[in-house]
């Protein structure tokens, strides 16, 4: 029996920092065995650390039960050696440096010893695959599945092969993603950023010079898109949004507003307008406004709220309701 | 005794339109008696009808005690003239017809018949009050407060007066929103499209881009933005997120990322490619996505949502949680 066979269920997570340790939950709760493994033995123990003080933390936060806590850190094994971590997995999610030269090597070992039908899968969020794989023998499934910091809680992911990815891998992985709870995203070719870190970049360029300018502060940025744009965002994303927006829907609303846009694009800022001096004023102003919460309860209270937005949705999902008997 | 000493509760909605009607809810259920007057007066019955049902809505979705309801629709009279609307109100919201010369006529009018003390607030989007109150004898009071839509349920208000606003109205206008339950965002001064308009307007035009040239698809855009980046921006807007996206916070965050926000800022879209063909592509694309629920359904889900998001926010706020005794 091939070790495929014999352990259909084991994935690898490789490199166990903020967004490694991450991985470990979705796979791990999905049912996986999950082996973990990073070059520098420490890192694992700290993720070890870390899922079993994130584990409390879901228990307490979000009433999850102990008997399914147990399971989920009984599914996942720290190993000693990459060989160990890599033994009969059918995917690797690795999470290491962003730098090219680092992730050439790691792919050269990680496509000599993990099981030839694998996935090899980065959560790079800059480099491109294309690159990462050149004359690499596995190149065919080598895919990017970029996450969102910090997947367990954020499910979005960016999904896209490089020149030489199967496309049957690529598929692979946007099922594998659904099937481990994540919501996938099919990128078509690779653009810098790829598609949440441009329109992220989009939108705070103009913030940063509407708070440059002094048409606000970095707070009025905070607050317009926190009780404004993004409550809405948050339910249908901005084309969504735009479909709501005239009772014609998306197509009347762009007809009718493209021209407001179209004056309006042209009067938003081209400079990329951040100095030394800006950061330093928008920092104390946001310490200002964060002054009721240390910085990793805010970071804790974001992930929890997240996942209750999340639950949310879940609870009343946007379909048509029933009529009554 | 005075009209304003004698009512010094009364406010007036003029236009009772998509977002007039909203805001006759936000004043109603506020406590404070609420006239409402249309130049078109089947549109205030139009309003009418939409207030009843919509507090119907409300007791259905959100639990609104019928108490309550019965009040907030007590709160509200329909007005035959324009003076009978003004007589003895502390506020105006105006949200007439987005026309410079209606507005300029409509003004002259609101300064003539309203109490010299009311505040003249113009939910306008797009224009500036320098050049609807030029000349107009109290131009002094005349703000903008630009909602959106609608802002019974969506609570951020940009505020900004005009050349010739006196600044108490500014301020007093702040305050006025937060005592009504709004979330008032101050404009130092005026820019196209504001703050939100242009914030939008700068992620759409990346997305309209990305869409274009085959990356993605409408539906890939929507959940990058709906089931990541606005899940975080939702709870903490985008200066808050980077806050917590490094240990050492905002002032770590941008000087570590400056450099990748600026080699990508360079590779965005300055071109706004909106094409009748890419609205028809993008219309069929949001239409397969949305099948299960028909537009007036979509829209009626997406505003009970913010309020339950919102309801989330003040369940679990962002404060440090108490010592147990």
């Amino acid at each position: 029996m091939s070790p495929e066979l014999a352990r259909p269920q084991a994935v690898a997570v490789i490199g166990t920092g903020v967004i490694g340790r991450s991985w470990i939950r979705v796979f791990a709760r999905a049912g996986l065995e999950t082996r973990i493994w990073d070059a520098e033995p420490a890192q694992i123990e700290a993720a070890w650390a870390w899922l079993k003080a994130d584990l409390k933390r879901s228990r307490r936060e979000h009433g999850l039960r102990k008997r399914v806590i147990r399971e989920e850190r009984e599914h996942v094994t720290r190993c000693e050696t990459l060989e160990q971590a890599l033994e009969g997995v059918f995917w690797v999610q690795e999470s290491g440096p962003e730098n090219l030269d680092a992730k050439r090597a790691l792919y050269a070992d990680l496509d000599r010893l993990a099981p030839p039908k694998a996935v090899l899968a980065s959560s790079t969020s800059t480099l491109d695959m294309t690159k990462i794989t050149e004359g690499l023998a596995g190149a065919s499934r080598c895919v990017i599945a970029h996450p969102v910091n910090p997947p367990h809680v954020v499910p979005v992911v960016e999904v896209l092969g490089g020149a030489h990815t199967d496309p049957l891998v690529v598929r692979k992985s946007v099922r594998f993603m659904e099937r481990v709870g994540q919501v996938p995203v099919l990128l078509r070719k690779y653009v810098p950023g790829f598609l949440l870190n441009r329109m992220q970049a989009a939108l705070v360029r103009e913030a940063l010079h509407l708070v440059k300018e002094g048409v606000t502060t970095p707070e009025g940025v905070d607050a317009v898109v926190r009780d404004g744009l993004g409550l809405r965002w948050a339910l249908l994303g901005p084309f969504g949004v735009a479909n709501t927006n005239a009772d014609g829907g998306l197509r009347e609303y762009f007809t009718r507003y493209g021209p407001s846009y179209e004056m309006l694009s042209k009067d938003l800022t081209s400079e990329f307008c951040l100095t030394p001096e800006l950061i330093e004023s928008m920092g104390k102003s946001v310490d200002a406004a964060n002054r009721r919460l240390p910085r990793d309860l805010q970071r804790s209270w974001r992930d929890d709220m997240v996942v209750r937005i999340r639950e949310l949705k879940t609870l009343h999902p946007a379909v048509e309701p029933e009529e009554d008997a």
